[in-house]
């Protein structure tokens, strides 16, 4: 500890030393994800095809591999001044309460109303689509921190916005429904009877409680049928990861600031757009050759996409409207099951970590839902955050790895994000509360059955 | 515009800064508040009277009106930086959107998961009971935010913590009772027939929605049926506006390094917490001549105790086993209409506030609850901070004094405490967004029986 500076509890920059550009991973990478495909054709997608679904800029962004940094443009960044930057934390009483010589730090993108990270593309997506003369956009939500993300920066544009959420979140997280509604966005439950493919899903899979698939395919189609309207994509896209890299750029930034090496990094992953972002400039450095970190991703064990996933291309949507991409998928008809808490529940994974994680960039692990659970309550009691369930993923690992440290004595540097807070995500931990929560691991024959669907390409 | 320092969008303290001590504004009232009274003898409570309620030390804090500087432990400070500096904001875009040449900040108090100011009372008391190797502590809570600060409080430390919530809120928000729970509280909704004044309230006004001066009598009979158990209150007591000199030390400490002077000073007045810690700091520099400010209380139309109120000596809570105090009050059996919304529900107010109000050091004014959550959108809208109902009173008087800067085209400085979040108001937001939420505004012949019940002292 003699040779560190002195660390606070909570390493705030400056406004001035905040990021003023995103940077793109894509062009440190020796190999790039693969292409979008353009579904009918099966040939990689052009300007011209994307920016019929996304806004121009968002398109150009979508295609970019090449250039390394982008500039944030400033009425973004004034956006990011209001809940930005996000505090680097060092969990000095979790480490106390561990008795571990581990030194555990973590990213905290809890702190505005949309409740986690979402909020950093969201404006960056609603922007655009402004600035381009849109009326409005439409989108999909799993656990509600997008939806609710797009609806804040909607409401500061002057945007319509549309949000189709899954149903079984819809049903979990009413008050999520409020949020949005008091941002002025339309919430509806997917799949609904508002869209072509919503209906076909209902008559083929009766009393399904939904997926994010099924509800991006819904938001398609409604930016398609009408005027003035692009759809916006809250994960996944490589777009979305340029967006978040903002936390990477500022966690490097506060632990550079205190001369701090971290030695792991680690994040929960449902579509990757939290992981990629916090480990952008981290990979980027390894990429380079100028750094080494372990690097673990954790996702689900009800929805494994990296750890029991094929990579191969596949639809990024239930309806299969959307462009296929190259994936770590479980298959575009997998529907994690309904006992799954919160999000995490997205069929494949971004095609920049699946990509960084075939080339052995990235480890991943899959955890199971109440040792989530547990690793969120030892956490709020002591942290004083009510860590969100997709968070809490990240939280279990690193523990798990802080405790290895207190075995071999070593004083490992952990680094892990923080995504989100769960103050609507009580139903979930009413269920923990009260011993009634449970486990869901699918049988390989699920899983096949899921592969079983995947494109011939 | 051009003198000033570029003052960023939050002004956040160093650890290094934050206060060391609290502040007791009572060491610099020329008029001291008035004594508490024993409900027996009606003579002044002693210290050892009040150690059979209240731990020693906070006895000690209760009756101290003449040091103006008393230590924040060490360990209570460690626990403020987990949450604390709260940023003081500079509303740039609220500013914007009302196009008004005022200059608006807020002391933001929401960014913890209790999500209000309460916490930095509830620590130093629990750390106190702990100190002093007590069990356990017991205590009421209104709108939830002072329950869960307890409750976070106490899992801290490793203390008991049993919360009596007032029925109505109780019903509105199940999600705060699993928030408490999540942090190992015990929550029973008051009345309750776990006491005996509990059942006597019940059989008196059966259907009762309950009410902060019912919830306190359970708590206090709770805690005096136990050994190793004393009562704790979120608010009212001049021990808690101590504690909550934090929010004003640091308000104050970021207001004086950008050389800003505030015009006015405002605040949300329930049972007058976050408002006399808000302004103590303020309010003392006043008291010695040195500085002058305008400070606004603001309270609900619907439990009007500042401006349709008495001062006189009443009871503290509805089962009068508490001792008196001396307060602008609408009588202890005064409980509010169930229609409205959140916190700010007490029928008394701080004998501190009470008496700075006599001696006009400050305004009150009251707002009705639809003219509320209109503010409370509008600053959603454009802040992207979602605030809680309570907050929202003085985002209502702020604008509303930002818009009387338009009009005359004064460039005022606004201070105004937003003391929390609303996400687990999402209830009464619903109402709200439904155009289903209505006013409540006694009449006299409804006030005149609480003042009826008034003690004869």
């Amino acid at each position: 500890m003699s040779e560190e500076k002195k660390i606070p509890y909570k390493i705030y920059l400056e406004e001035s030393e905040m990021p003023k550009e995103w940077y793109n991973v894509r062009a440190d990478m020796k190999n790039k994800p693969a292409p979008l495909l353009n579904p009918g054709t099966l040939k990689p997608m052009t300007f011209e095809e994307l920016r019929g679904v996304f806004c121009d800029e968002l398109a150009k962004q979508e295609l970019d591999d090449t250039t390394p940094y982008i500039e944030i443009p400033q009425e973004i960044r004034d956006f990011y001044k209001m809940y930005r930057p996000s505090p680097l934390v060092r969990a000095y009483c979790l480490e106390k309460a561990l008795d571990t010589p581990a030194k555990i730090y973590y990213k905290f993108e809890g702190n505005n109303t949309s409740g986690s990270h979402k909020l950093n593309s969201a404006i960056a997506q609603a922007y655009y689509a402004k600035k381009q003369g849109l009326k409005g956009v439409t989108t999909e939500t799993g656990a509600g921190q997008w939806g609710t993300a797009l609806s804040m920066a909607c409401a500061y544009l002057g945007l319509d916005c549309e949000v189709y959420m899954v149903k079984c979140s819809y049903e979990q997280k009413p008050f999520r429904r409020e949020v949005m509604r008091t941002y002025g966005a339309n919430v509806t439950p997917s799949p609904s009877d508002k869209t072509q493919v919503g209906r076909r899903i209902r008559e083929e899979f009766p009393g399904t409680s939904g997926s994010l698939g099924c509800a991006i395919s819904e938001a398609v189609e409604a930016a398609a049928s009408k005027d003035g309207y692009r759809y916006v994509l809250g994960s996944v896209l490589s777009q979305v990861l340029l967006h978040q890299s903002v936390i990477g750029l500022e966690a490097k930034a506060a632990l550079d600031k205190y001369n701090i090496k971290p030695d792991m990094i680690i994040g929960c992953a449902g579509g990757g757009s939290n992981l990629g972002g916090l480990i952008s400039p981290f990979a980027g450095e390894m990429l380079r050759g100028e750094a080494d970190y372990r690097i673990i991703a954790v996702e689900p064990a009800s929805c494994p996409s990296l750890t029991r996933g094929r990579y191969a291309y596949d639809f990024c949507d239930t309806g299969m409207v959307c462009p296929l991409a190259k994936m770590y998928t479980l298959g575009s008809s997998f529907i994690p099951s309904a006992n799954h808490a919160g999000g995490l529940r997205y069929h494949g994974m971004s095609s920049v970590v699946s990509q960084l994680y075939e080339d052995k960039m990235i480890e991943a692990v899959s955890v199971e839902q109440t040792a989530v659970f547990a690793a969120a309550e030892q956490f709020a009691r002591v942290e004083g955050i009510l860590p969100a369930p997709e968070s809490s993923h990240a939280i279990r690992v690193a523990i798990d790895e802080a405790m290895k440290c207190k075995e071999t004595g070593e004083e490992k540097t952990i680094v892990f994000g923080l995504t989100g807070t769960g103050y609507f995500d009580m139903v979930a931990y009413e269920k923990y509360n009260n011993g009634e929560m449970s486990d869901y691991v699918p049988t390989d024959a699920e899983l096949e059955k899921g592969f079983a669907g995947l494109p011939k390409v």
